[in-house]
């Protein structure tokens, strides 16, 4: 086992009917700027809740945060935080939301020049705005994590920034603002936090079976209750599981002490900032190439999944490798998310586009630091 | 599932070589006041590394907490932190250690005349001086939880207080600080870890799948990890996974959204109070017979237990409960923890005793609140 450091100091407030604990969570006297997305929140009863809760204390709105949130959106919305001297900022929504709150958290007491460079040149922050959230779209973890991804349209860059001090306050999750999802919300999800566990389980073992346990509650949760939510939709217990599955899945804790890998993520992201393909959707592209590229790096890591998640036995190793690919892509699948890059229409230019970007980045993807732009285009070609 | 909030700011540094990490933990123009148990952390190097990283700051000293703290040894050190103006405490050691600071740090500040009340009525604290651990020993989880466990020589009661000002600030887990622990007490903590797990998992099913899957992986990896520990006690990481698993068994977490028992904790704290046995060891007597006892309310939970930690899957469900406590008891056995009454020679006198107490104090223990003084009696004749 590696040494590590967990500290997560996320207040969660998780259950049926929590909204209204806004009332007390809030700081007293705070001037708080609400922050949410493309108004579902307004559809579904959450927004009348909040501003419920928070009736009687100064606030002011930021909508519009779309998915995979801007750079130059949020931008607006520092200007208007600075412009009005908030001191609380409530995200209400999804991962987009609350990422995009973290960069405003970040961005409005940034004094060293272009907001940009807390993504370009990720420096150790010295301050942020405190801020809660109220998730009403279980995926990215983002509500116990202190990581934001942002793109900017006018690069079509997506970059990522994790910083101590824009862990939330608190998060209130109820599962029932889950209930008016999309089917493919849902599903992307599941696909999420799936992943997420993945990208830190996947690697080579360091005999830490705790951690692999762990990881392995999550991807069993996931695969025996998520295909149920979609016939389903309006299960409490389901959707309760499903939002603490993914919280779990990356808040800091299943990464203790092992190696973590991300490559998925990485190559998913070009993915999202050329084509806009939702960003679960890229992982599920991504993955099971990955895994097969990677075969013989994380054989044992590959063996154990097959064996404890789908209960895979038989044959030789080389056929429980294949199995366990052909499980975990047929789960995607079950889940309407698909697996090629040709169903999205996408071919080899992109490809290169990627390996290019990549390979001019100098980063080095993966456990080992072995994927760069080369690697990433041997991996994409796998999945044309 | 239940609704719940989860809130857990202990900033864990875990791995070897962690405890010069207390030159940078411990705040800076603090007095200090270390608090230890027996002497051990003078034999096994661990008191000179603190001592060392330490050094230059204002540091007193409090030894001498004994097993099961008791309320009399720690008003000592209460009255000393007092007199000295001390303004944070840093336990070093096991359970008892850490579980007395917290009732240090509590009292100290304490204006509401006698101390004992903060565990006779257990008051919502307003403040406590802030703490830090190096845990040397792991069994208890209390470096990371707000609990504690203090016992009163001149009544022989012990009790339990929990409040959120008791968190400590920071634990540092070193597992290397704990090759030198004797067979004995590295068996308690993996009986004691496992038992903290049961009295959060073993209830009955209210659709918590992945909070059931968290407790299975604690469960499985003691007892695959467990006894191989005791044939190989220098082996890091084997160290390293028990010291994990035993912290994240009590932190919170598992308890999330589930129903909760204790009343095997509760019963078990009467033995140490009249007889002085290990906490583990009572534990290991008290929870087959509150098993069989208790068959039908934890049936689901029983067999779910049995199939999943003990793969037994053959009879009917009435054989395969027997089979799940035989295994219990024959794991506790392996690990040296005797399971019945009759091998410490305690008898019926003794059962009246807490039988008596448990009525007098009118309390109900169990997820459904139906132990009293009379169950506890017939519980406790299941162990002679």
């Amino acid at each position: 086992m590696q040494n590590f450091t967990y500290h997560n100091p996320v207040n969660i407030v998780f259950g049926r009917g929590t909204i209204p604990e806004l009332t007390r969570l809030v700081p007293q006297n705070a001037k708080t700027l609400v922050t949410y997305g493309g108004g579902s929140i307004k559809q579904n009863g959450v927004y009348e809740q909040v501003m419920k809760a928070l009736a009687g204390q100064q606030v002011i709105e930021f909508g519009g945060i779309e998915p995979n949130p801007r750079f130059e959106t949020l931008m607006k919305a520092v200007e208007t935080a600075r412009a009005e001297q908030v001191t609380f900022l409530l995200a209400v929504g999804g991962g987009s939301v609350i990422d995009g709150t973290k960069f405003i958290a970040a961005a409005i007491p940034w004094k060293h020049g272009e907001e940009w460079d807390i993504l370009a040149k990720r420096p150790a922050l010295s301050e942020a705005v405190p801020f809660g959230c109220v998730l009403t779209l279980p995926a990215t973890g983002s509500e116990m994590n202190a990581g934001s991804v942002i793109s900017r349209e006018e690069t079509a860059e997506k970059r990522v920034f994790t910083d101590s001090h824009v862990y939330p306050v608190f998060s209130i999750l109820d599962p029932e603002t889950t209930f008016s999802l999309s089917e493919r919300q849902t599903a992307n999800g599941i696909v999420d936090a799936f992943v997420h566990v993945m990208e830190q389980y996947l690697t080579y073992p360091v005999n830490a079976p705790l951690q692999d346990r762990q990881a392995e509650a999550i991807l069993l949760t996931l695969v025996e209750e998520g295909p149920k939510i979609l016939r389903d939709p309006a299960n409490y217990d389901l959707r309760a599981t499903i939002m603490w599955s993914a919280t779990l899945a990356l808040n800091g804790l299943i990464a203790c002490g092992v190696p973590q890998d991300w490559s998925t993520h990485m190559i998913g992201h070009e993915l999202t900032a050329f084509h806009g393909i939702d960003h679960a959707r890229t992982l599920a592209i991504v993955l099971p190439a990955m895994m097969s590229y990677r075969r013989a790096s994380k054989r044992a890591k590959i063996l154990q999944y097959g064996e404890r998640v789908w209960n895979i036995t038989d044959g030789d190793d080389e056929e429980r490798i294949v199995a366990a690919i052909a499980r975990t892509k047929a789960f995607f699948n079950s889940l309407g998310a698909p697996t090629s890059l040709a169903d999205y229409g996408i071919g080899s230019e992109t490809i290169d586009r990627i390996g290019r970007r990549i390979g001019e980045r100098g980063v080095r993807l993966g456990e080992h630091r072995d994927i760069g732009g080369a690697e990433a285009v041997d991996i994409l070609r796998l999945c044309l």
